[in-house]
């Protein structure tokens, strides 16, 4: 099943989308919003999935479905915790700066606390209020989770993952450095994040999804050019139950939890490209000894997506202008 | 204007409250939660007034207030920072450890995204797994906005401030270190935070507020005997209107965002006392060369609260037992 959130209000609209991504039914008579749906999701699924099936079968009060129309899935959220799954990312990101990666980000997930109350649908402006802030893309994959308590294990947790979609966690690089040297982690560098026009439940992605994570490349675009296509699968340090597992150690989860893997990352770079601008200007740094690729600047363009084996594509496209605010 | 959720779903029952904290008034007619007032504050703030003016005329369907039926104000919330505006406090804890404050301290804003999908209401347990993880409370006055747009000055901050109420931001001081080791800021070392019961329109503070502070003292017990009672409108380096002006800086804020002052600390804290057992401990350290005040057990409480210049309940008290989960 494929939902999406027509632009509507605060909170949007509830619409099931078509396994093409070419039409939607509005779900409204079911629940007006995709919060309702994961608050109750148990007695709300199986109606989704039954209005899902008419879609399928061509129901005759379907509608073309536009991304353009479309709110994040969760135009804004209680909860947003992004992981730092792929640590090929962050072995990068510390050789260009001559620095150690510690023992224990092999064994304890990294994760940081994000901004959810105003989430940017799929085609909204990436907006910035100048160039030098250094606006930089972070391609990921993350999954939404229904309530979750306190302690629970990697194991439990895969059934608490309800829906998977794709993340635009656009980054403020020359922000960053200060703000961590603060020691509180990020907030200002981290500016409102994107969702892909469709959130799917895990089935839809058939043998690309183990329980835990996604097989398939995570395929992006910068300046219309291809930039990366790593494999969402390999190379991960942690997959979303272990993350699960640690977020929720100290604490429960709410229904709508929104848990990101991090920027994608493969250790072979030089064949699979980067989900990140600021990678590719670490390895260009490593090699180099300076790096050449400029931060994103007003009017540039990214563009991320991920096809099933067949080339089709899973969740829509995030495709995002850089704008002046 | 006192507002509180009473404990009902998600998102709890709005209600009027009188400024003795005696009464009550549902708020249902006008709109069913907290949230929803604040995503449309202008139109209905009016309304609650005047549903608040029949309060405090004695209406006839006023019902007893209690305190226990209380949810957090927004029982989950779209955005919750904290602040440390309370300078003295980051200096204490740093020269407990030898360590210098960073001269950047002074003039930035230090902050962190806490998790706001499960909000406590006033009277409920501090839920933790074990009691080395170090329980601690924090006690803190916090505001809630409006929509706060992108870069919005000091001044402008003021008149986004809607409500005021005091926070125990709980801590698990034992986590902490580890994880701010880690570079990315507090996750798991801060477990669902607890709200006085009761959240006010800033004109309920009278000469006490100044359009960005509190000027009275935060009173809390813990174990049943006295803590601290710091000023919050003395020592702080930053006011409300620069926190938001800070928070707001790369991104807009939601209606209902949560924006803390950070744990409340005076200068003069051998007189005063201190607002959370870190603090102590820190003293202690600092004194005797090691701490002697044990963090909280399972059974011990806390009390925070706040009295005007008559000795009257402000926002009624936050009361709180640690208890195993």
């Amino acid at each position: 099943m494929k939902l999406a959130s027509l632009k509507h209000g605060r909170d949007g609209r509830l619409v099931v989308v078509s396994r093409d991504l070419a039409w939607y039914m509005d779900a409204r008579v079911i629940t007006p919003t995709m919060q309702g749906a994961l608050d109750n999701w148990s007695a709300v699924e199986p109606k989704l999935r039954s209005l899902a099936d008419a879609l399928e079968r061509g129901a005759a009060d379907r509608k073309p479905f536009v991304a353009q129309e479309c709110a994040a899935p969760l135009p804004r959220a209680y909860h947003w915790v992004d992981g730092s799954a792929y640590i090929v990312h962050v072995e990068l990101v510390r050789k260009a700066r001559g620095a150690e990666v510690p023992a224990t980000f092999y064994t304890d997930p990294l994760v940081y606390q994000g901004g959810s109350d105003d989430m940017l649908g799929a085609r909204d402006p990436i907006l910035a209020t100048s160039e030098d802030l250094g606006i930089d893309l972070e391609a990921e994959v993350a999954v939404v989770t229904d309530d979750v308590p306190m302690s629970t294990t990697a194991i439990e947790a895969e059934k608490h993952i309800k829906l998977v979609m794709l993340v635009n966690d656009v980054t403020l690089r020359n922000v960053i450095p200060a703000e961590l040297a603060k020691g509180f982690g990020f907030y200002q560098g981290k500016p409102s994040t994107a969702f892909s026009p469709v959130a799917v439940t895990p089935d839809e992605l058939g043998d690309a999804w183990d329980g835990g994570k996604v097989s398939l490349p995570l395929v992006s675009h910068v300046r219309g050019k291809p930039f990366g296509k790593p494999n969402a699968g390999i190379d991960l340090t942690f997959d979303f139950r272990q993350l699960i597992a640690h977020v929720s150690r100290t604490r429960k989860l709410g229904a709508g939890t929104i848990v990101g893997s991090g920027t994608v990352a493969n250790r072979n770079h030089e064949q699979v490209g980067s989900s990140c601008l600021a990678e590719v200007r670490c390895i260009e740094t490593i090699r180099d000894g300076k790096a050449s690729t400029p931060f994103l600047k007003f009017g540039d363009t990214v563009h991320i997506e991920m096809m099933d084996s067949a080339g089709r594509s899973i969740f829509g496209a995030i495709e995002q202008t850089v704008t002046k605010a």
